[in-house]
């Protein structure tokens, strides 16, 4: 049975002008098993399908009038707006229309009609989010929850460590991912109560490779693969990594390194921990990044991600 | 009646040479009203001051034949090693024979030290020590706590808020200083536990500028001059600046705003909300960096910054 990906069509600030050309951009490579369901407003759509001529054998539309706004409050703009191509990408997801969701648009929707519309995996206490961190060597690293848990228990933190692993080895090819915890200071027993409740529950942990704490001088250092905290800390460090980059662009130099921290790059983050692909995207995501979330999804199906999760995480 | 700094000579990777200079150019220059306090070892450290010709009716030498090293343990090497340096600078300054004490040394025992000889100022539920961040704009901001204490309460959250107010007005020369949470998201209800149970002390706050949340992306740019966070969050944020300064070092650029985060620049950072001055110096510490610690020292007594801090809190 061929895959079937659902890909909000409105959502970015730059939609669907640059969702149409990112699934152009998609429909031009050569491996497309997937079959495209591209949920959206009709009238807006059918002209720049044609116009870009996408492949029509390859995708349908689902029509969806309503649009939420990158800045309506997430939950009254699901009540509100049943639908919008949100609500309706949701909606596909929990009735099996689609095996994956992508949108650019409002985040906080799409985390909202993530937990209410397919909810957690089993077993999963909360479902997470991640960011890539670009290392100084040249590498990256993963790092979670960077906002989906503001305030942790040790189970969870336990349970992101083997996610951001299985993640790590099947989506960026890191065959034994190094884990470790975010802390303050190097030695067990180091950090507040969360990290000292959740070192020994990493140690003990058969399913990952745990090579202890890491602390903020090792955030941009290859010290780990996978960087585990609560949603609090993780963002916060995102949003100073972020930061780097435009700070970066407004001097005067030049340097591949800070360049990496462009996160239009990456295309988007899969939200980790439940039982299919749901994928956000960044608000100013162009046609690249459009393809690059087409593609993550396609390999989260191809390399059965949420499956090898479901098995480690027991 | 003249104030007396005691400062630890023995101090820091380059102790006693580099104390030893920063106490000559420190002595050298036009404004000083302190005597020194010098504590370490006399066999070491009278051959040196004769060489580098400082004025011996400036300073006294108290003898201190133990040295506690840069990796001991705190706890254990201040019970064993009474006289060393650090123990004796504390016991002179619990004395009152000196008004402020300054060391590179041992950083786990100078703060060990401060919390068992003249502990926490009278109302001060914990002290904290703060770092500067340069900001984008060439401004500097305070943050605060950056390690003392990994978990907090909100109303500790609270009091270093005023700590920190009272040290960036004083002796950074801000006017009002805006004080902003530490936070993810911008709107009062966001965060975590700890902060959702801050927002409202710092609101209600009559002491300080509370200007609301401020997060990640905001740490290097100008938004508060004062960060306010637990232990844990500011030590994560204090390290990966530092590494930011080890990254530029390693790249092959030079921007001006990246060599503001060399921390050696800035000295030493007091322990706040205890009744005297304690500074406490990097390891790395040469003579202008120890130099800047006794004007610190000096200025801190000066303009009463302590005497202060005890009012705002009430």
């Amino acid at each position: 049975m061929a895959m079937v990906i659902g890909i909000d069509m409105m959502g970015g600030d730059f939609a669907p002008l640059e969702t149409v050309k990112g699934v152009e951009l998609y429909l031009s490579g050569h491996n497309i098993p997937a079959r495209l369901l591209l949920v959206g407003d009709e009238a807006q759509l059918t002209p720049l399908l044609k116009k870009h001529k996408i492949p029509m054998n390859h995708v349908d539309v689902v029509h969806a009038p309503q649009t939420i706004g990158m800045f309506e409050h997430p939950t009254k703009a699901l009540k509100e707006k049943p639908d919008s191509s949100i609500s309706t990408g949701f909606k596909l997801l929990a009735s099996n229309k689609i095996d994956a969701f992508i949108s650019a648009g409002n985040t906080g929707a799409m985390l909202v009609g993530t937990l209410f519309s397919i909810k957690a995996m089993e077993g999963v206490i909360r479902p997470a989010i991640s960011t890539i961190i670009p290392k100084m060597n040249g590498g990256t690293s993963l790092l979670l929850d960077v906002g989906l848990n503001a305030d942790c228990k040790p189970e969870q933190l336990n349970q992101f460590a083997i996610m951001g692993s299985v993640y790590a080895r099947l989506v960026l090819g890191i065959r034994k991912p190094r884990v470790g915890l975010m802390n303050v200071g190097e030695e067990e027993g180091k950090g507040n109560i969360l990290m000292q409740g959740t070192y020994p529950l990493l140690k003990e942990n058969k399913h990952i490779h745990f090579v202890g704490n890491v602390e903020g001088r090792d955030v941009l250092m290859d010290k780990a693969d996978v960087m585990v905290c609560d949603g609090f800390t993780g963002n916060i460090i995102l949003k100073m990594a972020e930061s780097l980059f435009e700070i970066y662009q407004q001097s005067s130099v030049k340097d591949p390194y800070f360049e990496r921290f462009n996160f239009e790059n990456y295309g988007g983050t899969p939200v980790l921990g439940v039982p299919k692909p749901v994928i956000i995207g960044h608000g100013i995501s162009e046609a690249k990044a459009f393809m690059n979330m087409l593609h993550l999804a396609q390999m989260m199906i191809e390399k059965s991600v949420i499956k090898k999760m479901k098995e480690e995480l027991q």
